[in-house]
Protein backbone atom coordinates (compact mmCIF):
# COMPACT_ATOMS: atom_id res chain seq x y z
CA UNK A 1 0.00 0.00 0.00
CA UNK A 2 1.51 3.34 -0.98
CA UNK A 3 2.97 5.21 2.31
CA UNK A 4 0.69 8.17 1.68
CA UNK A 5 -1.91 5.90 2.32
CA UNK A 6 -4.04 7.54 4.75
CA UNK A 7 -7.64 6.20 5.07
CA UNK A 8 -8.68 2.76 3.53
CA UNK A 9 -12.02 3.43 2.73
CA UNK A 10 -13.07 7.48 3.16
CA UNK A 11 -17.17 8.06 2.80
CA UNK A 12 -17.78 11.65 1.17
CA UNK A 13 -21.27 12.82 2.88
CA UNK A 14 -21.67 15.84 0.60
CA UNK A 15 -19.67 15.42 -3.17
CA UNK A 16 -20.56 19.09 -4.37
CA UNK A 17 -17.60 21.64 -4.95
CA UNK A 18 -16.18 20.79 -1.51
CA UNK A 19 -16.49 17.48 -1.14
CA UNK A 20 -16.46 16.14 -4.24
CA UNK A 21 -12.49 18.11 -4.29
CA UNK A 22 -11.61 16.61 -1.32
CA UNK A 23 -12.44 13.13 -3.09
CA UNK A 24 -10.63 13.48 -6.40
CA UNK A 25 -7.55 15.17 -5.12
CA UNK A 26 -7.55 12.62 -2.30
CA UNK A 27 -7.44 9.73 -4.65
CA UNK A 28 -4.80 11.58 -6.68
CA UNK A 29 -2.98 11.82 -4.01
CA UNK A 30 -3.47 7.91 -2.87
CA UNK A 31 -4.52 9.42 0.35
CA UNK A 32 -7.93 7.07 0.42
CA UNK A 33 -7.87 3.25 -0.86
CA UNK A 34 -11.31 3.37 -1.38
CA UNK A 35 -14.06 6.59 -1.86
CA UNK A 36 -17.53 6.19 -1.15
CA UNK A 37 -19.96 8.87 -1.89
CA UNK A 38 -23.69 10.04 -0.45
CA UNK A 39 -25.84 12.81 -0.96
CA UNK A 40 -29.23 13.48 -0.06
CA UNK A 41 -30.06 13.86 -3.48
CA UNK A 42 -29.05 10.08 -5.46
CA UNK A 43 -28.49 12.32 -9.04
CA UNK A 44 -25.80 14.29 -7.25
CA UNK A 45 -23.87 11.20 -5.45
CA UNK A 46 -24.73 9.39 -9.41
CA UNK A 47 -22.99 12.57 -11.00
CA UNK A 48 -20.14 12.54 -8.31
CA UNK A 49 -19.23 8.77 -9.41
CA UNK A 50 -19.51 9.59 -13.45
CA UNK A 51 -17.22 12.27 -12.73
CA UNK A 52 -15.08 9.87 -11.13
CA UNK A 53 -15.02 11.96 -7.60
CA UNK A 54 -15.45 8.65 -5.82
CA UNK A 55 -15.44 5.11 -6.40
CA UNK A 56 -19.04 3.94 -4.98
CA UNK A 57 -21.96 5.75 -4.12
CA UNK A 58 -24.09 4.78 -0.80
CA UNK A 59 -27.76 4.96 -1.10
CA UNK A 60 -28.00 6.09 2.88
CA UNK A 61 -27.29 4.98 6.21
CA UNK A 62 -28.54 1.29 6.02
CA UNK A 63 -25.89 0.42 3.60
CA UNK A 64 -23.79 -2.71 4.54
CA UNK A 65 -20.64 -0.67 3.32
CA UNK A 66 -20.76 1.78 6.07
CA UNK A 67 -19.50 -1.18 8.41
CA UNK A 68 -15.86 -0.81 7.61
CA UNK A 69 -15.32 2.86 6.73
CA UNK A 70 -12.43 4.46 8.82
CA UNK A 71 -12.79 8.17 7.71
CA UNK A 72 -16.22 10.32 6.84
CA UNK A 73 -15.49 13.84 5.83
CA UNK A 74 -18.95 16.14 5.96
CA UNK A 75 -19.36 18.68 3.65
CA UNK A 76 -22.80 19.93 3.65
CA UNK A 77 -24.64 22.35 5.24
CA UNK A 78 -23.83 23.19 9.41
CA UNK A 79 -27.17 22.97 10.26
CA UNK A 80 -28.10 19.23 8.26
CA UNK A 81 -25.03 17.37 10.75
CA UNK A 82 -27.13 16.89 13.30
CA UNK A 83 -29.70 15.21 11.66
CA UNK A 84 -27.26 13.10 8.87
CA UNK A 85 -25.16 12.08 12.00
CA UNK A 86 -27.61 10.58 14.22
CA UNK A 87 -28.33 8.57 10.74
CA UNK A 88 -25.22 7.78 10.10
CA UNK A 89 -23.31 7.40 13.52
CA UNK A 90 -25.38 3.95 14.48
CA UNK A 91 -23.91 2.15 11.66
CA UNK A 92 -20.28 3.23 11.27
CA UNK A 93 -17.78 1.83 13.37
CA UNK A 94 -17.45 3.60 16.75
CA UNK A 95 -13.85 4.41 15.71
CA UNK A 96 -14.21 5.92 12.87
CA UNK A 97 -12.49 9.54 12.32
CA UNK A 98 -14.86 12.19 11.22
CA UNK A 99 -14.21 15.72 9.83
CA UNK A 100 -15.95 18.64 8.34
CA UNK A 101 -15.58 21.45 5.81
CA UNK A 102 -17.88 23.57 7.19
CA UNK A 103 -17.70 27.76 7.29
CA UNK A 104 -18.30 28.05 11.04
CA UNK A 105 -17.41 26.43 13.95
CA UNK A 106 -18.89 27.29 17.46
CA UNK A 107 -22.45 25.81 15.92
CA UNK A 108 -20.68 22.89 15.06
CA UNK A 109 -19.06 22.24 18.75
CA UNK A 110 -23.07 22.95 19.85
CA UNK A 111 -24.61 19.37 17.79
CA UNK A 112 -21.12 17.65 19.10
CA UNK A 113 -22.16 18.41 22.61
CA UNK A 114 -25.99 17.42 21.88
CA UNK A 115 -25.18 14.41 20.25
CA UNK A 116 -22.11 12.87 22.95
CA UNK A 117 -24.34 11.18 25.32
CA UNK A 118 -25.88 9.43 22.58
CA UNK A 119 -21.74 8.62 20.81
CA UNK A 120 -19.37 8.59 23.89
CA UNK A 121 -16.54 9.76 22.65
CA UNK A 122 -18.00 11.22 19.51
CA UNK A 123 -15.98 15.28 20.13
CA UNK A 124 -12.82 13.14 20.22
CA UNK A 125 -13.07 11.72 16.68
CA UNK A 126 -14.17 14.84 15.52
CA UNK A 127 -12.03 16.84 13.78
CA UNK A 128 -13.47 20.29 13.14
CA UNK A 129 -12.08 21.87 9.84
CA UNK A 130 -12.94 24.57 7.87
CA UNK A 131 -10.77 24.99 4.26
CA UNK A 132 -11.21 28.26 2.70
CA UNK A 133 -12.01 27.70 -0.76
CA UNK A 134 -14.93 27.68 -2.93
CA UNK A 135 -17.06 30.53 -3.83
CA UNK A 136 -19.04 30.82 -7.18
CA UNK A 137 -19.59 27.73 -8.59
CA UNK A 138 -20.97 24.57 -6.92
CA UNK A 139 -21.86 21.11 -7.81
CA UNK A 140 -19.81 17.75 -8.09
CA UNK A 141 -18.91 19.18 -11.89
CA UNK A 142 -17.08 22.55 -10.30
CA UNK A 143 -14.53 20.13 -8.36
CA UNK A 144 -10.97 19.95 -8.54
CA UNK A 145 -7.97 18.21 -7.07
CA UNK A 146 -6.39 21.54 -7.39
CA UNK A 147 -9.21 23.64 -5.26
CA UNK A 148 -7.07 23.75 -2.08
CA UNK A 149 -3.68 24.31 -3.74
CA UNK A 150 -1.78 27.19 -1.72
CA UNK A 151 -5.23 28.15 0.27
CA UNK A 152 -6.15 28.17 4.06
CA UNK A 153 -7.08 25.36 6.17
CA UNK A 154 -8.19 26.48 9.76
CA UNK A 155 -8.16 23.56 12.14
CA UNK A 156 -10.55 23.71 15.35
CA UNK A 157 -9.09 21.26 17.44
CA UNK A 158 -10.15 20.49 21.18
CA UNK A 159 -9.03 19.44 24.25
CA UNK A 160 -10.26 16.55 23.73
CA UNK A 161 -9.05 15.71 20.34
CA UNK A 162 -7.46 12.58 19.51
CA UNK A 163 -3.78 13.77 18.68
CA UNK A 164 -3.09 10.99 16.00
CA UNK A 165 -6.52 11.92 14.58
CA UNK A 166 -6.39 15.53 14.39
CA UNK A 167 -2.34 14.59 13.19
CA UNK A 168 -4.37 12.32 10.15
CA UNK A 169 -6.24 15.10 9.63
CA UNK A 170 -3.44 17.65 9.04
CA UNK A 171 -1.45 15.19 6.92
CA UNK A 172 -4.32 15.22 4.66
CA UNK A 173 -4.67 18.82 4.38
CA UNK A 174 -0.94 19.44 3.95
CA UNK A 175 -1.23 16.62 0.99
CA UNK A 176 -4.02 18.37 -0.61
CA UNK A 177 -1.78 22.08 -0.55
CA UNK A 178 -3.40 23.77 1.94
CA UNK A 179 -1.45 26.33 4.48
CA UNK A 180 -3.32 24.43 7.67
CA UNK A 181 -4.18 27.19 10.70
CA UNK A 182 -4.90 26.00 14.36
CA UNK A 183 -7.75 28.38 15.57
CA UNK A 184 -10.42 28.12 18.42
CA UNK A 185 -13.69 28.29 17.33
CA UNK A 186 -14.54 31.32 18.81
CA UNK A 187 -11.82 33.18 17.27
CA UNK A 188 -12.60 31.31 14.08
CA UNK A 189 -15.96 32.40 13.97
CA UNK A 190 -14.84 35.94 14.97
CA UNK A 191 -12.55 36.18 12.27
CA UNK A 192 -14.81 34.62 9.62
CA UNK A 193 -17.92 37.07 10.75
CA UNK A 194 -15.38 40.08 10.87
CA UNK A 195 -13.86 39.51 7.20
CA UNK A 196 -15.59 37.16 4.71
CA UNK A 197 -19.15 37.03 6.78
CA UNK A 198 -19.54 41.10 7.00
CA UNK A 199 -18.87 42.36 3.70
CA UNK A 200 -20.57 39.73 2.60
CA UNK A 201 -23.79 40.87 4.31
CA UNK A 202 -22.88 44.86 3.41
CA UNK A 203 -22.64 44.00 0.10
CA UNK A 204 -25.72 42.08 -0.29
CA UNK A 205 -27.97 44.55 1.76
CA UNK A 206 -26.02 47.92 -0.18
CA UNK A 207 -27.39 46.75 -3.50
CA UNK A 208 -30.90 45.76 -2.16
CA UNK A 209 -31.19 49.14 -1.08
CA UNK A 210 -29.86 51.10 -4.38
CA UNK A 211 -32.81 48.50 -5.82
CA UNK A 212 -35.41 50.47 -3.32
CA UNK A 213 -34.28 53.69 -4.83
CA UNK A 214 -36.80 54.40 -7.87
CA UNK A 215 -33.60 54.95 -9.61
CA UNK A 216 -31.72 52.45 -8.39
CA UNK A 217 -31.05 50.39 -11.41
CA UNK A 218 -30.52 53.33 -14.12
CA UNK A 219 -27.99 54.33 -11.29
CA UNK A 220 -26.14 51.35 -10.49
CA UNK A 221 -25.81 50.97 -14.36
CA UNK A 222 -23.56 53.94 -14.17
CA UNK A 223 -21.59 51.82 -11.69
CA UNK A 224 -17.29 52.08 -12.29
CA UNK A 225 -14.60 49.89 -10.91
CA UNK A 226 -15.23 50.78 -7.26
CA UNK A 227 -19.12 49.93 -7.28
CA UNK A 228 -17.82 47.02 -9.71
CA UNK A 229 -15.46 45.30 -6.87
CA UNK A 230 -17.00 46.63 -3.74
CA UNK A 231 -20.65 44.48 -4.86
CA UNK A 232 -18.71 41.35 -6.40
CA UNK A 233 -19.27 39.64 -3.34
CA UNK A 234 -23.18 40.22 -3.50
CA UNK A 235 -23.12 38.07 -6.65
CA UNK A 236 -22.60 34.97 -4.50
CA UNK A 237 -25.27 32.40 -3.32
CA UNK A 238 -28.46 33.44 -1.19
CA UNK A 239 -28.95 30.37 -0.36
CA UNK A 240 -25.13 29.34 1.31
CA UNK A 241 -24.88 32.75 2.62
CA UNK A 242 -28.27 32.97 4.59
CA UNK A 243 -27.14 29.36 5.87
CA UNK A 244 -23.66 31.02 6.86
CA UNK A 245 -25.34 34.15 8.38
CA UNK A 246 -27.89 31.86 10.61
CA UNK A 247 -25.30 29.78 11.84
CA UNK A 248 -22.95 32.44 12.65
CA UNK A 249 -24.76 35.25 13.94
CA UNK A 250 -23.40 35.64 17.10
CA UNK A 251 -20.39 36.95 15.86
CA UNK A 252 -21.43 38.24 13.02
CA UNK A 253 -24.16 40.14 14.52
CA UNK A 254 -21.32 41.64 17.27
CA UNK A 255 -19.39 42.68 13.82
CA UNK A 256 -22.37 44.04 12.90
CA UNK A 257 -23.07 45.89 15.62
CA UNK A 258 -19.75 47.75 15.63
CA UNK A 259 -20.10 48.31 12.25
CA UNK A 260 -22.99 50.42 12.28
CA UNK A 261 -21.80 52.43 16.06
CA UNK A 262 -18.77 53.17 13.22
CA UNK A 263 -21.34 54.29 10.43
CA UNK A 264 -23.49 56.40 13.14
CA UNK A 265 -19.87 58.42 14.24
CA UNK A 266 -19.85 58.78 10.73
CA UNK A 267 -23.00 59.70 9.67
CA UNK A 268 -23.39 62.23 12.93
CA UNK A 269 -19.70 64.07 11.73
CA UNK A 270 -21.12 64.50 8.53
CA UNK A 271 -24.38 66.14 9.89
CA UNK A 272 -22.14 68.33 12.02
CA UNK A 273 -19.84 68.98 9.19
CA UNK A 274 -17.26 67.94 12.20
CA UNK A 275 -14.62 67.60 9.83
CA UNK A 276 -11.86 65.96 12.31
CA UNK A 277 -13.93 63.41 13.62
CA UNK A 278 -14.67 62.35 9.82
CA UNK A 279 -11.04 61.94 8.60
CA UNK A 280 -10.30 60.44 12.05
CA UNK A 281 -12.25 57.44 10.38
CA UNK A 282 -11.04 57.78 6.89
CA UNK A 283 -7.66 57.89 7.88
CA UNK A 284 -7.79 54.86 10.16
CA UNK A 285 -9.10 52.96 7.26
CA UNK A 286 -6.99 54.53 4.51
CA UNK A 287 -3.56 53.92 6.38
CA UNK A 288 -4.36 50.32 7.70
CA UNK A 289 -6.07 49.37 3.95
CA UNK A 290 -3.11 50.91 2.04
CA UNK A 291 -0.68 48.91 4.02
CA UNK A 292 -2.67 45.65 3.92
CA UNK A 293 -1.53 42.79 1.52
CA UNK A 294 -2.87 39.67 0.80
CA UNK A 295 -1.19 36.88 2.50
CA UNK B 1 -5.39 78.22 -36.67
CA UNK B 2 -6.10 74.57 -36.19
CA UNK B 3 -9.84 73.73 -37.20
CA UNK B 4 -10.29 72.19 -33.47
CA UNK B 5 -9.60 74.77 -31.89
CA UNK B 6 -11.81 75.37 -29.45
CA UNK B 7 -10.01 78.53 -26.85
CA UNK B 8 -6.82 80.69 -27.63
CA UNK B 9 -6.04 81.45 -24.09
CA UNK B 10 -7.61 78.52 -21.66
CA UNK B 11 -6.94 79.10 -17.92
CA UNK B 12 -6.66 76.21 -15.34
CA UNK B 13 -7.00 76.82 -11.90
CA UNK B 14 -5.86 73.87 -10.45
CA UNK B 15 -3.04 71.72 -12.47
CA UNK B 16 -3.38 68.39 -10.36
CA UNK B 17 -4.19 65.01 -12.03
CA UNK B 18 -7.73 66.06 -13.47
CA UNK B 19 -6.80 69.49 -14.13
CA UNK B 20 -3.20 68.93 -15.65
CA UNK B 21 -4.65 65.96 -17.51
CA UNK B 22 -7.09 68.69 -19.30
CA UNK B 23 -4.58 71.17 -20.07
CA UNK B 24 -2.24 68.12 -21.25
CA UNK B 25 -5.26 66.71 -23.41
CA UNK B 26 -6.28 69.92 -25.08
CA UNK B 27 -2.66 70.95 -25.62
CA UNK B 28 -2.38 67.58 -27.71
CA UNK B 29 -5.37 67.92 -29.55
CA UNK B 30 -4.74 71.44 -30.39
CA UNK B 31 -7.88 72.51 -28.64
CA UNK B 32 -6.05 75.34 -27.11
CA UNK B 33 -4.03 77.65 -28.14
CA UNK B 34 -2.33 78.66 -25.10
CA UNK B 35 -3.10 77.14 -22.07
CA UNK B 36 -2.15 79.28 -18.10
CA UNK B 37 -2.08 77.27 -14.91
CA UNK B 38 -2.53 78.75 -11.82
CA UNK B 39 -2.49 76.64 -7.91
CA UNK B 40 -2.74 78.09 -4.80
CA UNK B 41 0.80 76.25 -4.01
CA UNK B 42 3.53 78.26 -6.68
CA UNK B 43 5.25 74.70 -6.31
CA UNK B 44 2.28 73.15 -8.15
CA UNK B 45 2.14 75.11 -10.90
CA UNK B 46 5.71 75.61 -11.50
CA UNK B 47 5.96 71.56 -11.61
CA UNK B 48 3.06 71.56 -13.91
CA UNK B 49 4.99 74.53 -16.48
CA UNK B 50 7.84 71.83 -15.84
CA UNK B 51 6.14 68.95 -16.79
CA UNK B 52 4.88 70.48 -19.73
CA UNK B 53 1.06 70.61 -18.89
CA UNK B 54 0.42 74.43 -19.14
CA UNK B 55 2.51 76.86 -21.49
CA UNK B 56 2.77 79.35 -18.40
CA UNK B 57 1.89 79.98 -14.64
CA UNK B 58 -0.09 82.53 -13.42
CA UNK B 59 1.06 83.64 -10.05
CA UNK B 60 -2.77 85.59 -8.76
CA UNK B 61 -5.82 87.21 -9.48
CA UNK B 62 -4.04 89.92 -9.81
CA UNK B 63 -2.16 88.28 -13.24
CA UNK B 64 -2.53 91.08 -16.62
CA UNK B 65 -2.54 87.68 -18.55
CA UNK B 66 -5.91 87.01 -17.23
CA UNK B 67 -7.05 90.05 -18.81
CA UNK B 68 -8.02 87.52 -22.54
CA UNK B 69 -8.48 84.95 -20.66
CA UNK B 70 -11.48 83.22 -22.89
CA UNK B 71 -12.00 80.16 -20.86
CA UNK B 72 -11.68 78.72 -17.41
CA UNK B 73 -11.39 75.15 -16.19
CA UNK B 74 -11.96 74.59 -12.43
CA UNK B 75 -10.34 71.61 -10.91
CA UNK B 76 -9.96 72.34 -7.14
CA UNK B 77 -11.87 71.01 -4.44
CA UNK B 78 -15.62 72.52 -4.47
CA UNK B 79 -15.14 73.83 -1.40
CA UNK B 80 -12.45 76.48 -2.92
CA UNK B 81 -14.65 77.86 -5.53
CA UNK B 82 -16.50 80.41 -4.17
CA UNK B 83 -13.65 82.01 -2.88
CA UNK B 84 -11.42 81.77 -5.94
CA UNK B 85 -14.43 82.85 -8.19
CA UNK B 86 -14.83 85.58 -6.21
CA UNK B 87 -10.68 86.19 -6.42
CA UNK B 88 -10.64 85.82 -10.27
CA UNK B 89 -13.85 86.54 -12.14
CA UNK B 90 -13.50 90.78 -11.08
CA UNK B 91 -10.34 90.20 -14.02
CA UNK B 92 -11.44 87.95 -16.13
CA UNK B 93 -13.10 89.31 -19.39
CA UNK B 94 -16.96 89.39 -18.42
CA UNK B 95 -17.81 87.19 -21.12
CA UNK B 96 -15.42 84.35 -20.68
CA UNK B 97 -16.71 80.35 -20.09
CA UNK B 98 -15.88 78.65 -17.22
CA UNK B 99 -16.58 74.68 -16.39
CA UNK B 100 -15.34 72.82 -13.85
CA UNK B 101 -14.62 69.48 -13.23
CA UNK B 102 -16.21 68.65 -9.45
CA UNK B 103 -17.53 65.67 -8.30
CA UNK B 104 -20.70 67.01 -6.90
CA UNK B 105 -22.91 69.53 -8.46
CA UNK B 106 -25.88 70.63 -6.14
CA UNK B 107 -23.62 72.42 -4.08
CA UNK B 108 -22.21 74.09 -7.49
CA UNK B 109 -25.28 75.39 -7.82
CA UNK B 110 -25.31 77.04 -4.79
CA UNK B 111 -21.97 78.92 -5.19
CA UNK B 112 -23.41 79.87 -8.53
CA UNK B 113 -26.73 81.29 -7.28
CA UNK B 114 -24.61 83.02 -4.10
CA UNK B 115 -22.33 84.91 -7.06
CA UNK B 116 -25.00 85.76 -9.54
CA UNK B 117 -25.92 88.89 -7.95
CA UNK B 118 -22.35 90.06 -7.65
CA UNK B 119 -21.47 88.73 -11.19
CA UNK B 120 -24.47 88.93 -13.14
CA UNK B 121 -24.94 86.11 -15.93
CA UNK B 122 -22.10 83.97 -14.44
CA UNK B 123 -24.66 81.06 -14.52
CA UNK B 124 -24.90 81.34 -18.00
CA UNK B 125 -21.47 81.07 -19.08
CA UNK B 126 -20.35 78.12 -16.30
CA UNK B 127 -20.77 74.67 -17.52
CA UNK B 128 -21.36 72.51 -15.02
CA UNK B 129 -19.14 69.11 -15.48
CA UNK B 130 -17.98 66.15 -14.03
CA UNK B 131 -15.62 63.59 -15.66
CA UNK B 132 -16.07 60.01 -13.96
CA UNK B 133 -11.90 59.61 -13.68
CA UNK B 134 -8.86 59.49 -11.46
CA UNK B 135 -8.52 57.81 -8.24
CA UNK B 136 -5.51 56.18 -6.26
CA UNK B 137 -2.78 58.91 -7.95
CA UNK B 138 -2.96 62.62 -7.85
CA UNK B 139 -0.60 66.08 -8.70
CA UNK B 140 0.29 66.99 -11.67
CA UNK B 141 2.91 64.45 -11.95
CA UNK B 142 -0.08 61.66 -12.21
CA UNK B 143 -1.69 63.75 -15.06
CA UNK B 144 -2.04 62.29 -18.67
CA UNK B 145 -3.48 62.88 -22.39
CA UNK B 146 -5.48 60.23 -22.19
CA UNK B 147 -7.41 59.80 -18.60
CA UNK B 148 -10.53 60.56 -20.23
CA UNK B 149 -9.76 58.04 -22.74
CA UNK B 150 -13.85 56.09 -22.83
CA UNK B 151 -14.56 57.41 -19.79
CA UNK B 152 -18.12 58.86 -18.90
CA UNK B 153 -18.37 63.02 -18.31
CA UNK B 154 -21.51 63.89 -17.20
CA UNK B 155 -23.14 67.70 -17.92
CA UNK B 156 -25.48 69.36 -15.75
CA UNK B 157 -26.55 71.95 -17.97
CA UNK B 158 -29.13 74.68 -16.47
CA UNK B 159 -31.87 76.48 -18.40
CA UNK B 160 -30.13 79.26 -18.53
CA UNK B 161 -26.40 77.72 -19.97
CA UNK B 162 -25.59 79.34 -23.01
CA UNK B 163 -25.83 77.18 -26.04
CA UNK B 164 -23.01 77.79 -27.69
CA UNK B 165 -20.74 77.69 -24.36
CA UNK B 166 -22.45 74.15 -23.33
CA UNK B 167 -21.67 73.14 -27.17
CA UNK B 168 -18.03 74.24 -26.75
CA UNK B 169 -17.63 72.09 -23.81
CA UNK B 170 -19.35 69.02 -25.18
CA UNK B 171 -16.68 69.04 -28.51
CA UNK B 172 -13.99 69.54 -25.23
CA UNK B 173 -15.10 66.88 -23.76
CA UNK B 174 -15.70 64.85 -26.99
CA UNK B 175 -12.18 65.40 -28.27
CA UNK B 176 -10.86 64.16 -25.03
CA UNK B 177 -12.19 60.91 -25.87
CA UNK B 178 -15.16 61.28 -22.95
CA UNK B 179 -18.96 59.97 -23.16
CA UNK B 180 -21.22 62.70 -22.89
CA UNK B 181 -24.36 62.06 -20.59
CA UNK B 182 -26.50 65.04 -20.02
CA UNK B 183 -28.47 65.38 -16.06
CA UNK B 184 -29.80 67.27 -14.04
CA UNK B 185 -27.63 68.58 -10.70
CA UNK B 186 -30.24 66.51 -8.86
CA UNK B 187 -30.41 63.52 -10.25
CA UNK B 188 -26.02 63.18 -10.31
CA UNK B 189 -25.74 64.15 -7.07
CA UNK B 190 -28.34 61.45 -6.08
CA UNK B 191 -26.68 58.55 -8.52
CA UNK B 192 -22.79 59.29 -7.54
CA UNK B 193 -23.86 59.17 -3.73
CA UNK B 194 -25.83 56.19 -4.30
CA UNK B 195 -23.08 54.51 -6.59
CA UNK B 196 -19.80 55.53 -5.82
CA UNK B 197 -20.06 58.24 -2.28
CA UNK B 198 -21.82 55.39 0.12
CA UNK B 199 -19.91 52.22 -1.17
CA UNK B 200 -16.40 54.67 -0.50
CA UNK B 201 -18.43 55.46 2.62
CA UNK B 202 -18.95 51.58 3.80
CA UNK B 203 -15.85 50.81 3.18
CA UNK B 204 -14.33 53.10 5.23
CA UNK B 205 -16.31 52.61 7.68
CA UNK B 206 -16.33 48.84 7.69
CA UNK B 207 -12.35 48.79 7.71
CA UNK B 208 -12.09 51.00 10.74
CA UNK B 209 -14.93 49.11 12.47
CA UNK B 210 -12.90 45.99 12.47
CA UNK B 211 -9.68 47.65 13.33
CA UNK B 212 -12.17 48.37 16.80
CA UNK B 213 -11.87 45.27 17.25
CA UNK B 214 -8.74 43.60 20.34
CA UNK B 215 -8.34 41.38 17.48
CA UNK B 216 -8.94 43.52 14.20
CA UNK B 217 -5.86 43.44 12.38
CA UNK B 218 -5.10 40.01 12.75
CA UNK B 219 -8.50 39.27 11.47
CA UNK B 220 -7.72 41.33 8.16
CA UNK B 221 -4.49 39.65 7.69
CA UNK B 222 -6.36 36.63 7.10
CA UNK B 223 -8.81 38.50 5.13
CA UNK B 224 -9.08 36.43 1.29
CA UNK B 225 -10.31 37.89 -2.44
CA UNK B 226 -13.29 38.75 -1.09
CA UNK B 227 -11.91 41.09 1.55
CA UNK B 228 -9.62 42.53 -0.53
CA UNK B 229 -12.13 43.87 -3.60
CA UNK B 230 -14.61 44.72 -1.05
CA UNK B 231 -12.04 47.31 0.86
CA UNK B 232 -10.19 48.24 -2.38
CA UNK B 233 -11.72 51.73 -2.18
CA UNK B 234 -10.71 52.53 1.40
CA UNK B 235 -7.28 53.05 0.30
CA UNK B 236 -8.50 56.27 -1.22
CA UNK B 237 -7.45 59.63 -0.10
CA UNK B 238 -9.39 60.43 3.04
CA UNK B 239 -8.75 64.18 2.46
CA UNK B 240 -10.31 63.72 -1.06
CA UNK B 241 -13.65 61.81 -0.01
CA UNK B 242 -13.98 63.90 3.33
CA UNK B 243 -14.68 66.66 1.09
CA UNK B 244 -16.88 64.77 -1.19
CA UNK B 245 -18.94 63.01 1.89
CA UNK B 246 -19.51 67.38 2.92
CA UNK B 247 -19.94 68.42 -0.60
CA UNK B 248 -22.76 66.30 -1.27
CA UNK B 249 -24.18 65.29 2.53
CA UNK B 250 -28.13 65.47 1.32
CA UNK B 251 -27.62 62.74 -0.94
CA UNK B 252 -25.60 60.77 0.71
CA UNK B 253 -27.00 60.72 3.80
CA UNK B 254 -30.57 59.98 2.42
CA UNK B 255 -29.03 56.58 0.27
CA UNK B 256 -26.89 56.23 3.60
CA UNK B 257 -30.36 56.16 5.41
CA UNK B 258 -32.05 53.66 2.87
CA UNK B 259 -28.84 51.06 3.80
CA UNK B 260 -29.45 51.37 7.39
CA UNK B 261 -32.62 50.39 6.85
CA UNK B 262 -32.14 47.48 4.63
CA UNK B 263 -29.30 46.22 7.30
CA UNK B 264 -32.12 46.67 10.27
CA UNK B 265 -33.93 44.43 8.30
CA UNK B 266 -30.97 41.79 7.44
CA UNK B 267 -29.89 42.04 11.15
CA UNK B 268 -33.89 41.35 12.31
CA UNK B 269 -34.12 38.27 9.74
CA UNK B 270 -30.94 37.36 11.57
CA UNK B 271 -32.22 37.75 15.20
CA UNK B 272 -35.24 35.95 14.34
CA UNK B 273 -34.30 32.97 12.52
CA UNK B 274 -36.71 34.66 9.59
CA UNK B 275 -35.38 32.94 6.72
CA UNK B 276 -37.51 33.81 4.44
CA UNK B 277 -36.98 37.40 4.52
CA UNK B 278 -33.58 36.92 4.82
CA UNK B 279 -33.30 35.65 1.18
CA UNK B 280 -35.45 38.07 0.25
CA UNK B 281 -33.01 40.63 0.44
CA UNK B 282 -30.02 38.69 -0.53
CA UNK B 283 -31.80 37.06 -3.36
CA UNK B 284 -32.65 40.35 -4.92
CA UNK B 285 -28.95 41.75 -4.59
CA UNK B 286 -28.13 38.58 -6.11
CA UNK B 287 -30.12 38.22 -8.96
CA UNK B 288 -29.30 41.97 -9.77
CA UNK B 289 -25.65 42.01 -9.39
CA UNK B 290 -25.35 38.76 -11.02
CA UNK B 291 -26.69 40.09 -14.61
CA UNK B 292 -24.85 43.06 -14.11
CA UNK B 293 -22.14 44.61 -16.40
CA UNK B 294 -20.07 47.22 -16.67
CA UNK B 295 -20.51 49.56 -19.33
Amino acid sequence: MPKSLLFDRLLAIGVGLIGGSICLASKKQGLAGHVLGYSRRLETSHEALRLGLVDECVAGADDANLRNVDAVVLSIPVQQYQRVLTQFLPVLPPNCLIFDAGSTKSDVLEVLEALEPQFPGLSSRFVLAHPIAGGETHGPAAATATLFQDRSCVLCPLPQTNPAYLGKVERLWSALGARIRHMNAVDHDEMFGAVSHLPHLLAFAYVASVLNHPKGELFMKEGGAGYRDFTRIAASSPEMWADIFQNNSKALLATLGEFERTVGRVRQAIEQSDRKALEQVLVQAANYRSAWKPQ
